[in-house]
């Protein structure tokens, strides 16, 4: 199960002082918590700097304003997929894919991205979509697109369904959902997306 | 096909009174005029007025807000769904749809709706949002439904494709296309969309 926790800090920080990293994470902490708390329209430089017991100028020096610091405090605890999943049948891999993908969107950092792009102004919009896509939407995409191939290869997905379409049916379908209805999408409409969307698409035909 | 012109207003103008309504129809396309040359930022009540060759009260009478005048517009002009399509066959009438989705989606007013939706504050999107939802979205999904329904009886489909996940199949990957790849939608995607997604996903099993 996918819960909430600091995973590997993009490449642009690896290149810092290793002295400042305790307090680098201290502060992208802060910027969570400050999100959780007050949301991104009370969120202010100067809170997150005392929730990181530090100055403002420490936050400031590292991240110009506060679109950067957030997208990098929810960059770096937005909940990753591990291994594509790989239990031996289309239907199992694809299920474990959904729930981590669910997991990773309704976690901590992942009901504070979506907060945020509610509250943000426009032009922001685009950047905080953009982690949802590198976070969420791709490594999806990429794990159906692998997960089909071994289905075809076994004999359980037809040849043809290694088109994009496919590849994208379920993250289309689980953000239509969420917006449409804000579906939370437990483990039963989980099991109703693969049963009645992606198996029928996927099935071999007659032969 | 489709094209953007006047469709029936909605009930709350009809207990007007007929003298105000070729005002109204004014005010309406001076909304749409200013939302194509200055967007909804640049749009103002005083501009619609002029556009309208009329005074800021009578715009302010009708419409107390910015917001309900913008609604009001793109509501009474956004190109509606004629008859569920009816060819004979799943594919053409599937094919049908969302070609008439598509132009109203890139309609003069669809485009302005999106980027109305783009442009304005956190707390507008979502009535805007609705919008799209009550114009294309519904309309399309109880299409689906018609189109599925007939062609189950045709044999044409499989009985258990009655579901949700099918019907909402096309407007999920039509907004979601849309939004990550910003798909205009031309009519090769159109028909990949449903050679690749909706036929194999509707086909009846074998036997």
């Amino acid at each position: 199960m996918v819960t909430s926790r600091w995973t590997a800090a993009p490449a642009r920080s690896a290149s810092l002082r290793r002295r400042g990293e305790v307090l680098e994470r201290a502060i992208l902490e802060a910027a969570l918590d400050q999100l959780s708390t007050v949301g991104w329209n009370g969120l202010t430089m100067e809170g997150v700097a005392a929730g990181a017991q530090t100055g403002k100028a420490a936050v400031y020096r590292r991240w110009p304003s506060k679109e950067d610091l957030v997208a990098d405090a929810l960059q770096a605890s937005l909940p990753r997929m591990e291994s594509v999943p790989d239990r031996g049948s289309v239907r199992e891999d694809l299920l474990d894919l959904c729930r981590q993908s669910r997991d990773a969107m309704f976690s901590r950092p992942g009901n504070a991205l979506r907060a945020v792009i509610h509250e943000c102004d426009p032009q922001q919009v685009e950047r905080f979509h953009g982690l949802i896509i590198g976070a969420v939407v791709e490594p999806m995409t990429r794990a159906v697109r692998e997960i089909v191939t071994r289905g075809i290869e076994r004999g359980e997905v037809r040849a043809d369904a290694a088109n994009g379409y496919v590849y994208d049916a379920i993250p289309a379908m689980m953000m239509y959902r969420t917006k449409m209805c804000t579906s939370e999408w437990n483990d039963r409409d989980l099991e109703e997306l693969i049963d009645h969307l992606m198996l029928p698409l996927l099935r071999p035909d007659a032969g």
